[in-house]
Formats: structure tokens, sequence, C-alpha cells
């Protein structure tokens, strides 16, 4: 075994492993994501959003605590970005706390809809909608030595975007236009996609509307 | 350099790095976290919680996008259930998203008050309240191949307290009375301290009070 990956061949053998781990070889990417509008009106809010985001190029499942998004990343994060700009009401405090993935060895092939291609299906819709957002975020490469490398390379590429980076405990802040935020995110990942690395998640926070004076 | 290490002695002299790292030898560990009430009242409620809360043992600081805490776990991992705990209103949907962490290369020593000792300090208080949780965690102890042994171990671990883990999406979920699902957090935290791991991270959400049927 290559200690610095996690083959699905290798968790398939493992049946010590609490789940049905084989890993993947498809090009599948995910977002598990809650959306928290904080007000009374939160359910109207989130079903109001998700009525005006085309969700039919990734596979969706939610539950009590978060949804997941599945496909090929660029969907993904088209999908994750419309739903927030979406649920976007003026003066409304309004957070997105999510995960991308991608290559996690416990992962389960298919649930997919890898066959899909060209524009993503929210581009249009959602790029006459802009507004001021601040985002952390915290990346981590797994099973390899030298991950702080990887995080020093995005830490860099926000600062080329503008999105003036800031260190903070356990976490890198960001702030811009939303389509910049989740653009970088999306691209980070894609970023983690060329590189050595076989399994990726990033973890974001990205809120508009704080009450909160820095 | 040990690959699979990154001590303050070498994040010291690697002037590369965007941030002012240089590791911790101390025992401190922290917990950065948003509580996320889903009423029009959430500045009355986190605002009321933290007047309930003492969060004497624990270094603090918050900005618009989340509060980080910093001290010994036991301290941290007290002061963040208490805060959730003393929020709690019957009815009202709420959700608290954090990450706990210990041993960031990019760590900064200090901000601490590692010299408090006994008893935690919101024990006594949050002892009384109990309600049922949901809960979604994610354990990523960095810089080591063989990090999937530890995930393995620490699902087992909720399965042995009957928090009854199911595998989901880059994630794992249990369940149970809140201050089990919080010890628990604290346990796996603990268990990585004890274990050759000198780097890890637990993300987690805990909700309560959901709508969504499952």
């Amino acid at each position: 075994m290559d200690n610095n990956s996690c083959g699905c061949n290798v968790c398939s053998t493992r049946e010590d492993l609490p789940w049905e781990g084989r890993g993947t070889d498809l090009p599948i990417a995910g977002c598990r994501f809650t959306l928290y509008p904080m007000t009374d009106r939160y359910v109207d809010i989130i079903l109001g959003s998700l009525e005006k985001t085309d969700t039919s190029y990734v596979w969706s499942e939610t539950d009590a605590l978060s949804t997941v998004y599945r496909g090929k990343l660029p969907y993904v994060a088209d999908a994750v970005k419309a739903l927030f700009v979406n649920a976007y009401r003026s003066g409304v405090h309004m957070a997105l706390e999510g995960q991308f993935s991608k290559g996690c060895p416990g992962d389960i092939a298919g649930d997919s809809l890898l066959e899909k291609d060209g524009e993503a299906p929210n581009a249009k819709s959602a790029e006459g909608i802009h507004f001021p957002v601040k985002c952390k975020l915290a990346l981590y490469p797994m099973g390899v030595g030298n991950y702080i490398d990887d995080i020093a390379k995005v830490w860099y590429m926000a600062q080329d975007r503008g999105l003036e980076p800031t260190t903070i405990h356990y976490a890198t802040r960001i702030s811009g236009d939303v389509h910049d935020v989740f653009d970088y995110l999306r691209d980070v990942c894609a970023l983690m996609d060329e590189s050595a690395v076989s399994h990726y998640i990033l973890h974001f926070t990205v809120n508009c509307n704080s009450p909160t004076k820095e």
C-alpha cells in the first residue's frame, strides 16, 4: 500500500472498516452544505431558493442536518453558488456552511450524473446578482506529509485574485463579491484535482449581512 | 524534515509561508464555531446564552463569521457545549457548526489560559439541561497516510456509546442527548491527543428541533 493514497482496491479488502468503502476512480466531486437564513422565514427562503435553482446536473440528498450535491465539480459548485445567490434577501443575515470533497476512500461510486456536459445550468441566471460576502475556509489535503504547501498555494491564489486573505486560528478569511468567492472555492478544488493529492476536503463558510461590526 | 510532522522549528524557517507559523508545543486546543438560531431573535438568543456561559477558562475572539475559543481541551469543549445548551429554546431550530483542532503548524502559541485547573466551570450549570440532538462530524488527522484507521476507530467509539453512527457522504452521522454528543466530540479529540497524530481537525454540526422529517 502506498502510504500516501487510499485507493479503492485497498478499502475494498479492509473488512474492519465500518463503511462500504471502495474509493472512487470516477471524476466525482461533492459538496455537503447547510444554508442558514437567520430569520423566522428560513423555511420559505430555503424552499424558494431551491425552486429557482436548477439542480438537474447534480445528484442530491437531504437529511435533517445538511444536503449533499454530487457530480462533476463545475456543476456541483454552480448549484451551491446558485442556491446561496437565489436565497439572498436584502438585510437578512444568512450563512452557508459546506465542505467540498473528492476522493474519499470511504466514498461510494455512482449516485451521479457524470454524463452531463456543457455550460453550468445556473450560470446565466445567477450572473446578474451581486453582493459582498465574507468567507472563511480550511483546506485539508489528506494522506500527505507536505499538505502545508498546498494550503500556502491556495492562500497566495486568493491574494492574486484580490480576495484579501488573512490568517485566523484554524482557517483563512477572504472577502469579495459572491461570485468571486464561490468561483475561488471551486478553483481551489480544481487545483487539488490537478495536484498529487488524491483526497481533499475544503470546508468553508460564506455569509452576508452580518450584524457584527469588525 | 520528517514528512509526517510540521513542528514549529520547521515552520519558523519557512519564509515562503504566508502566516507567522511556528506550530505549538503547548497543550493548547481550540474550537472555531458559529451558532445559528433560525429565528428573527437570533441576536438575543446568542447574547443571552453568552451571558449564562462562563468563558473565563478560555481565550476568545469573535469576528463576523465565527468565534474561536482556545485553551485546555476540556475547558474549550465545556464552553462550547454550555453555549449551545444555554441557547436552547423549545421549538426553535438551531445549529452549531464548529471545528475542534490542535497542533496546526500555522498556529501561534499563547493567547491562552493554560494555567487553569480543576472542574470545568460550566459542568454543574449545564448538567440539568437535556434534549436530543443530531450531529454530523468529520475527523481529519493530518500529515499521515493511515488516517482512515483513526476515522474507523472513532466510528466504533460512537457505536460503543450508543450514538448510532451511520455513514453519509463526507461525514458520519450520530444522535443522542446533547451531553452525550458533545462529550463524545471532546473525547474524540482526547483520543487524537493520545495518538501519534500531531495535527487534527474535527469538524462537526450539532442541531436540534429540525423541521426536516427523516
